[in-house]
C-alpha cells in the first residue's frame, strides 16, 4: 500500500461507522471493496462512489493491498478475518490489517497474534468522535510497530484528522487500551448526564437552565454538553452511537480492569446502569435516551418536575 | 444595603473560601465585620485590609446591613446564626441574611423559615468556582425573591461575576439544588478522572499521553482538564477544594435524591468512593488526592504501571 493510492482496500463492515468510512476512502480516491453480513443497501451507496462490492471478505481481500476491520465487536472481527471466506487466509503476506473496531485489548492482542502467525502485519486502530467519520476528522489511537504505522499513515490521514492520529504503544492492543480509557470517561459521563438532569427536573428546576449553568461550571463534560441538549429535548433516534455501544465498552473497561487488579466503582456501576437501559428496551436508541431510564424509574410520573 | 457600601456587612466565616471572599469585599471598599471560630490568623490577615474583628456572631451582625454565611457546612450556618450569640438574634429587622456555604436544599429551607420568623430577607446564594473567590469571579446560584435578590445584587456583583449570577428559583433551597446538580457531575468526574488515570498507568500506558488524548475526546470534562495534571503530578497539598468537601457534598445529592424518590447509581457510588478516600486518611487533602485510593487498593505497587 503506498501513498500513490494503487492498491485495492478491503473494508469489513458497513454500519454505523464503516459506511461514512467507506465513503470517505471513495472520496479520496482509493480503489475499496466492501463487504458487509447485512443487505445490499449500504453497499449500493458505496457502489456509487465507485466501490466494488464482494460476496464475501475472502472476496474483498482478494489482491488487497489493506484490510480495514470496522465491525461491531470481536465476535464479528472473528468471522470476518477467520470465519469461513475469512478475510486472513485470502491476504497476500505482509499485507496491513488494521483493525479499527473496539475490542478488548486481550481481543487485539489475540487477533495481532493471529495475523502475525500468517506473516501478515497488524495494526490495532481504535477510533474516537463518531460524527468526524464522514469527514475524515476521526481520532484515532494506534498500537503496533513503528513501520506499521509508518504504512498505515496515508490511509489513516485520509480518514482521521492528522493531529489527532495517536501512536500510543508498540503492542497491539495499546490502541484499544487508550480507547478503553476515553470509554470509562465517556460512559460515567452520559450515566452523569443523566442522573444530573432527571434529578433537576425532579427538584423543581428548570432543566435548560441547569444545563446552561452547569455547561458553563466545574460539573461540565464533554458528554454532558453533547447528549444533553438531546436528552432534553427526547431526541433519541439513533445518530452515531446507540446505548448498547456502551454496554459492550464498559464491559471491556471493567474486564480489563479485573485482569489488571484495579477495583473499579463509577465504572462498574456505569456499566450495570447501561444494561439496566439495555434491559428496558433503550438499548437500540441514542445513548441519551438512558435518561428515560431515569425517568421510569422515578416513582411518579416520567421526568415530571416535583417540586 | 444600598449601592454606596455604607452598610456594614457582617462576614461569618473564614475558611478556604470565606477569607478570600472577605477580602475581596474589603478591597471593593464595602465595611466588613469579620467573624471566625477559629483562632486570629485570618482575622489579622483581613484587618490588615481594614476588617473589624468580632468576638461573636451577634458582635459582627449587630448594627449590620447585611450578614454573609461562608462556613463549611449546615451545622456551622446553624451554630453561627442560631447558637449562643449568634447573628439572628442582633439584626435589625429586615436585614438581609445571605447564605453562601453549600447545605442541602431543605436546610436551606429551615434556615430561610427561622429568618422569615424573625422578619429578616433571607437569600440562599451558594458559589462555584473557588479559584474565583479572591479575584471577585465566583458563580452565584440564587434561590429567593425577587426583590432580596435585587437588594443582594451589589453585594454579589462584588463576590461574583456578573454573568455568571444565576437566578434559579424563588424558594430558599433552589439555588442549593442547582448547586447539588452540579456538585453531582462534579464529584462523579473526580472519581471517573481518578479511575481513568490509575487504569491507563496500570495498563501500561503513558499517564501523561492519556490526559492529552482523552481531554481533547469524548472523555474529556472540567474536572478532568482541572484535577488530571495534579493527579498526574501527585500535587495533593489542599488546593481550593479538599477531598471531605465531597464526602459532604455529594451526601446532599443522594439525600435530595431519596427524598425525591430518584434513584441515583454514579451519584451513589462516587459518594461511597469519597467515604472510602476519607476513610484512607485523604480527606483533608486536595480532592485530585482520591487518585491515591485506586493506587492503594490496586494489587501490587501503587500506581505502579503493569505491562
Amino acid at each position: 500500500m503506498g501513498d500513490d493510492r494503487a492498491g485495492r482496500i478491503a473494508f469489513l463492515g458497513l454500519g454505523a461507522m464503516g459506511r461514512p468510512m467507506a465513503a470517505t476512502l471513495l472520496r479520496a480516491g482509493w480503489p475499496v471493496a466492501v463487504f458487509d453480513v447485512r443487505p445490499a443497501e449500504a453497499r449500493a451507496e458505496l457502489a456509487a462512489l465507485g466501490a466494488e462490492g464482494a460476496a464475501s471478505p475472502a472476496a474483498a481481500a482478494r489482491g488487497a493491498a489493506a484490510a480495514v476491520v470496522m465491525v461491531r465487536d470481536f465476535a464479528q472481527a472473528g468471522a470476518v478475518l477467520l470465519g469461513p471466506d475469512g478475510a486472513l487466509d485470502a491476504l497476500a503476506p505482509a499485507t496491513l490489517v488494521i483493525l479499527m473496531s473496539t475490542v478488548a485489548p486481550a481481543d487485539a492482542r489475540e487477533l495481532g497474534a493471529r495475523c502475525a502467525d500468517r506473516g501478515l502485519r497488524f495494526l490495532d486502530a481504535p477510533v474516537s468522535g463518531g460524527p468526524g467519520a464522514a469527514e475524515g476528522a476521526l481520532s484515532v489511537m494506534l498500537g503496533g510497530p513503528d513501520e506499521t504505522v509508518a504504512a498505515a499513515r496515508p490511509l489513516l490521514e485520509t480518514l482521521g484528522d492528522p493531529a489527532k492520529i495517536w501512536h500510543v504503544g508498540r503492542r497491539a492492543g495499546d490502541g484499544q487500551a487508550m480507547k478503553m480509557i476515553n470509554q470509562l470517561m465517556a460512559g460515567v459521563n452520559i450515566v452523569a448526564t443523566s442522573e444530573a438532569l432527571a434529578l433537576a427536573a425532579r427538584a423543581g428546576l428548570d432543566p435548560r437552565q441547569a444545563f446552561a449553568i452547569v455547561g458553563e461550571s466545574a460539573g461540565s463534560s464533554w458528554m454532558f454538553r453533547d447528549r444533553g441538549p438531546r436528552m432534553l429535548d427526547g431526541q433519541f433516534t439513533p445518530a452515531r452511537s446507540v446505548l448498547d455501544i456502551f454496554v459492550k465498552d464498559l464491559g471491556i473497561v471493567n474486564d480489563a480492569a479485573d485482569d489488571l487488579g484495579l477495583p473499579l466503582f463509577a465504572a462498574a456501576v456505569a456499566h450495570q446502569v447501561f444494561k439496566l437501559g439495555a434491559a428496558a428496551g433503550l438499548g437500540g436508541e441514542d445513548d441519551a435516551g438512558l435518561i428515560r431510564l431515569y425517568q421510569r424509574l422515578a416513582a411518579g410520573e416520567a421526568g415530571e418536575p416535583r417540586g
